[in-house]
């Protein structure tokens, strides 16, 4: 098992669940006491051979987008946004919203991702909380919110700033806190470019209000640096601490384009920056500075943004690009391994504002737990540090179970809260018809 | 399945084989016929709902250090070899080699890799071979040679011309061309800055002599090019050129620091520069201008380099990240899916002076075939293109069936030519090993 203890240490212990909650670490005696006290009572699961490790956490993913999989490849950010994604998000219905919620849930879910912050589209944001609901993940979501009108952006996607905070408002009455918890809602502006100050405002008003988190998109690129100085007069990062959006409630994905100022006042004021590196490569837009980021005092996560930028919504691909992208840079020895787990586990746990309930395995922690089987030969042999296995060697098949707030959603490689053939059928049809909606077939 | 005219094409087909290779490719008709004429005798594998892909080819692997992963992470080539990977090779036993073969080579197949040119330690090398052999897979394998002693090499992988040479040519006039052709011998001197000038020429002539692959590392560092150039007084691509180390037999991996004269004269030559964009990253050594080589008209292909540089032996995560790494620097164009599917097949058949016999599925060709399970949430929406599928979203444990020239080495996502509890025991049991005789542990 993988605890951590200012650094990472790997301990043979057995871990009790009560509640939802991790009740008792105990180092193994080799002894098997099963039958005695209160275990009589108590399901237990067999770990020989496997390492435990928290619940990975992704705080940058568009689940609406997972049905566009494939659809916006080897295009930059601006065109990806005006030929392909805003119109196929323009095209969604309740049923296309749902199924693509599910999809991606079950990918992640599937390969030890159980918790994430999640930014959806304009419409039907409730469906997607239904199928979060459903399938058993941790996740904080939030609608998009824009209603300043980008350039190439459709009707279908404009709301008025008052349209869009009660439905907002009206979302968090509904789902903040729902499942015992489990679900929470976040306020997410898409970015600078599409919302107002108003709006933004307002966002970091309800978000205080409702005690969520603020989740927006900031420095992507280079286009947009450039196009928020021109029409705020301030550099982004100041502008967004200027509306509000900023502090310890904020995660602002990708700030690849901040400079030395800027990093600063984002450590100042522990606004979390959420790394993504498959996607800013994908679309060209640069890569984060995260070693000058962590050493200026910033908080970090890491995500793995939607299935059209990535394609794929896998923690593994992201923590072992993390670590890869830096050095030739910085060197052999920028971001090792232990650092890269942080930004999946405690880093994401800030981020989503509940580094008191996740994101390391700990006694009264909430039970986020995944199980990695070590038998295939990929992960062999087995006689150098654990973390570094974890990091540069292993994938979502090496995930065989996972429990969120101790409640079994993948068992033996299987998801058992809902059906995969159904999701797989239905997600194919939705992603079909959508095609056909957004004039892309 | 994916068929290559020019362009990557997919076709709902049956391939039949017959002695190794592919006798028919017929579009498939809805009917089965399983019970008439040839097909009698025939054995069927039902590949619905898969798609069937050419073998992946990996033109740059040492399966000697695949016992090393994870004991070597985060250092730069120079600290690497010498504080880790020459001390480790110097401690190769002629078991630890034979299980060390195995245990890359399995990873390998599973993950639908069925040709490799590999570059094994200076010795044993015969006792990898016998691997190979009893594995399955299509292996072009040399010795490495390396005659001059560089800084902080260890004495026992010191060697003089002549036994190096004399060594050479006994593997390759007992393994070149065994297993009725699936086995193959290249010459590979390690690097410029650890061979003789003579060595080099002489394992050129031998090549030669042999009709065999050359097999080296080239402008990987910017400390080696300088090195070279200090030492020769030649850049590295000239040097390597006026000793016979170039032309459609040399595979030179990494090629990171090569200028535009380089580039055009490796284009010149025909020779194959082999891309690792893991482990240039891992390394620090910088990232290889890929879509300037391609646009020169240089032979390009792929490969996962070793396990303690990387840490996967995986041609997905090689081919996704070749793509991704270029886009930052070239826009989000370069590199296409379909271009990087041709390095990890068409380019490695070159690579291995195979391009006759295996890179794409054809009549004639040699049945080095992988099969795809596309039932995996993370390959859906079905609706996008395969290849974007296969290039940006899939992963080793997605292969289902692995067959080289004809023949099933995987099957069901098992490996069923040899135990793979056996191999991943007596792997950890080697690594355990050396790491006490390389006094690492």
């Amino acid at each position: 098992m993988l605890l951590h203890n200012g650094d990472w240490e790997v301990v043979r212990a057995d871990v009790s669940v009560r509640d939802g909650r991790i009740a008792t670490i105990e180092k193994a005696t080799g002894r098997r006491n099963d039958r005695t006290g209160a275990r009589r009572q108590a399901q237990v699961r067999d770990c020989s051979g496997c390492l435990i490790i928290p619940g990975l956490i992704q705080a940058h993913v568009h689940l609406c987008q997972t049905l566009f999989r494939g659809l916006a490849d080897d295009l930059r950010l601006e065109d990806w946004l005006v030929r392909r994604i805003w119109p196929l998000e323009a095209a969604h219905t309740e049923e296309t919203v749902y199924w693509s919620a599910l999809l991606g849930a079950a990918e992640l879910l599937l390969g030890g991702t159980t918790a994430i912050l999640d930014m959806e589209t304009v419409h039907y944001t409730g469906r997607a909380f239904e199928a979060l609901e459903r399938i058993g993940i941790r996740a904080t979501a939030g609608k998009c919110l824009m209603d300043a009108h980008p350039e190439g952006a459709p009707l279908e996607l404009a709301e008025s700033t008052d349209v869009a905070l009660s439905d907002a408002e009206a979302l968090a009455t509904r789902w903040h806190g729902a499942a015992e918890g489990r679900l929470r809602v976040c306020f997410a502006p898409r970015f600078v470019p599409s919302c107002s100050g108003p709006l933004l405002r307002a966002a970091s008003d309800l978000a205080e209000r409702f005690d969520a988190q603020l989740h927006t998109h900031a420095a992507e690129t280079i286009v947009e640096r450039e196009t928020v100085l021109r029409t705020t007069g301030l550099e982004e990062i100041a502008y967004l601490d200027s509306v509000g959006i900023a502090g310890p409630r904020a995660a602002l994905a990708h700030c690849v384009w901040v400079d030395g100022h800027e990093t600063a006042r984002l450590a100042r004021q522990g606004t979390t920056v959420v790394h993504c590196p498959s996607s800013n490569l994908k679309l060209a837009s640069g890569v984060a500075k995260i070693p000058e980021l962590i050493a200026a005092g910033c908080r970090v996560a890491i995500g793995a943004d939607g299935a059209p930028c990535n394609n794929r919504l896998d923690v593994f691909a992201e923590m072992r690009l993390a670590a890869l992208v830096q050095k030739p840079r910085l060197g052999a020895d920028a971001l090792p391994a232990g650092q890269v787990l942080e930004l999946a586990t405690l880093g994401g746990a800030r981020a989503l504002g509940l580094e008191h309930d996740i994101g390391s395995i700990a006694p009264g922690k909430r039970a986020d737990l995944v199980v990695l089987d070590l038998h295939e030969p990929h992960l062999h042999p087995a006689v150098g540090d654990p973390v570094s296995l974890v990091v540069y060697a292993a994938g979502p098949s090496d995930v065989r179970d996972v429990f969120v707030e101790g409640r079994p959603v993948v068992l033996g490689h299987e998801l058992v809260t809902v059906p995969i053939e159904e999701i797989v059928r239905e997600a194919d049809r939705c992603a079909a018809e959508l095609q056909r909606a957004a004039h892309l077939a």
